[in-house]
């Protein structure tokens, strides 16, 4: 399998997805690529499994990286690609056309193109992003090689619609529970019941009005929600016990003791228990680096709600922001399709700004 | 297995709790039940799988039905019997005591005994009472021999306190669902919560405030519970249905629509199903006979909560009542036992009933 770097962005898209690699399964499309970038001079090329780095070592003053993960979620029915029309206008269709192979395919076009940039550029592209947080490429690469996480700004280049979307939002999941006390429901009142119980838990969720707030000018969106309930021993017992599982979605701005702290307020009195967090990026938009990327890309910031690997760089202290091709809101869809047209913007932004800036 | 009829009813009780009879495995009780009975001039006995009847034909001018289940749920290391005494008062210990070999014991004993009573007799011992109502002996025999079930009067010897307890409620299931838009959880105002969407239904059966309703001069306590609920999808997504599983136990004087009509006004606006329901039965006790008994047996009327046979006759248009020893609140129980005392008044209560009246 040969990848020809020169093709155009769009047939390199198609070239890649075509190449199907669902999580775990990345080894022919990471060869691929290792071995496209191979012959090229002006560029480091570092393997530590699945993950390929290439780096530019020019002097210049300052670093940026420029990532993608390489693996989609399963595949349903939805390969090979399709160019297809919708409403008069051009897609790709297929899984990993909008997550996220349109971005990288530009990727990997820029790093073979641009051989004198004026950053340094270290490209990264990675395995294991669609899983569990253990196996993501771009996590166990900076846990051997932090060395290579050093640099002023980094472009994820996850669907963000050909928009910038800065940062990410943290996540945190908890258990909420009510107990009671079993019996007979034949004789309910010498029971007490824990399901009813949890009746202001819901109550309190439903009413939450989510917060907007503003980090680093872009507006983020909280969100608080229920994802799970369950309760019950049997027909005729009145249950003694009742759990709610909660999603709280907080922005970059707040740690997880914050983030927790404030779960705890809404839901005072109950029993509540910390099951998993994340915390979120800040876009890092104030950075002028980024300010000059965003106007040289002419890109509207947007707040990124899903939590991605950007936040791994803020947490290194390098702001990070997501500008890629396609509606997120597509992403895993089966009807995945990328516009045509998104993918040859995010090229040119991209170029332009690593050309003059 | 001898069982000898001629024991104390406590000696007659230890005997039949210590052949283990789970529901679904209680043939050896059954074949020891009707080898007891054969010899009986008395009597006629019909057996009808592991169902006992025993009957007297002596042209009196009334019937009465006496019947008692002999299957027990579950031993858990609760058998053999023992005897023993809690705070100065003795009772028997272990699975069955109660629910409700006691009372079937003594009844087996009068039955042996009471050649000449003041009615006409049918006893009835049978099987499956603790388990789906498609098993229930007792329901099996009435579909094939209704002609068994022709009486004034009939007793049930569910354990209750050595008090005569009337008619029993009616027992409803209902499923209450909510639906909503599942969505990614990082963008919860995308989609439409139905956990969220279900605080209303637990509120309203919070703060429900159950009816006592009387009913031929007994007090009866209803109940609305929750009895399980589920809902969810993953742990980030929108959960787009949720289901709340009620039981409601009404008083005999309603009838299966009456009470549905409730529970479809008590939780107006939501999708509701009812799943399964059983119509209470009314105490009877206003029947001159039942009075007679109440009188005799010099029990407090009082009334039944819990769903039990007594339905069955009391659909038949028969009066019916539950009398037996043991607290109904040990039934199930592991350590499920019963008063030596309860035992010996029931036994005396139906005797003098039975013998003069």
């Amino acid at each position: 399998m040969v990848l020809d770097l020169t093709a155009s962005s769009l047939d390199l898209t198609r070239a890649i997805c075509d190449i199907a690699s669902v999580s775990g399964d990345e080894k022919t499309l990471a060869d691929a690529i290792e071995q496209a970038l191979a012959p090229l001079d002006h560029l480091e090329v570092i393997r530590h499994g699945n993950t390929i780095v290439a780096r530019t070592d020019l002097g210049r003053a300052q670093r940026v990286a420029i990532a993608g993960h390489i693996d989609t979620v399963p595949v349903n029915d939805n390969l090979p690609t399709r160019l297809i029309d919708v409403d008069g206008e051009a897609y790709l269709w297929g899984r990993g056309t909008v997550d996220m192979k349109a971005g990288t395919a530009v990727q990997l076009k820029l790093a073979a193109e641009l051989t004198d940039p004026v950053v340094d550029i270290t490209w990264m592209w990675y395995d294991n992003e669609e899983v569990e947080a253990s196996k993501n490429g771009l996590g166990l690469l900076a846990a051997v090689r932090p060395d290579l996480f050093v640099a002023d700004f980094a472009i994820l280049g996850e669907p963000s619609d050909g928009e910038v979307e800065g940062g990410c939002n943290g996540t945190m999941r908890a258990v909420v529970r009510t107990s009671g006390v079993r019996a007979h429901s034949a004789r309910a009142w010498i029971g007490e019941n824990a399901i009813h119980r949890a009746a202001p838990i819901l109550a309190r969720l439903g009413e939450y009005r989510a917060r907007e707030v503003l980090v680093e000018g872009l507006l983020y969106r909280e969100s608080l929600s229920a994802v799970r309930i369950s309760g019950g021993v049997a027909g005729n017992v009145i249950p003694d016990a009742c759990e709610v599982e909660i999603n709280y979605r907080f922005a970059p701005s707040k740690s997880a003791a914050d983030a927790e702290a404030h779960l705890r307020s809404v839901l005072a009195g109950f029993d509540l228990e910390v099951t998993d967090s994340a915390e979120g990026a800040r876009p890092g938009l104030d950075a002028p680096i980024a300010q000059q990327f965003v106007a040289a890309v002419g890109a509207e910031p947007r707040p990124k709600y899903g939590w991605t690997d950007v936040a791994r760089f803020s947490a290194l202290g390098i702001p990070a922001v997501n500008y890629g091709p396609g509606d997120p809101h597509l992403a895993h869809h089966d009807e995945e399709r990328v516009p045509v047209a998104q993918i040859d913007a995010v090229e040119r932004g991209l170029r332009a700004w690593l050309s003059s800036h």
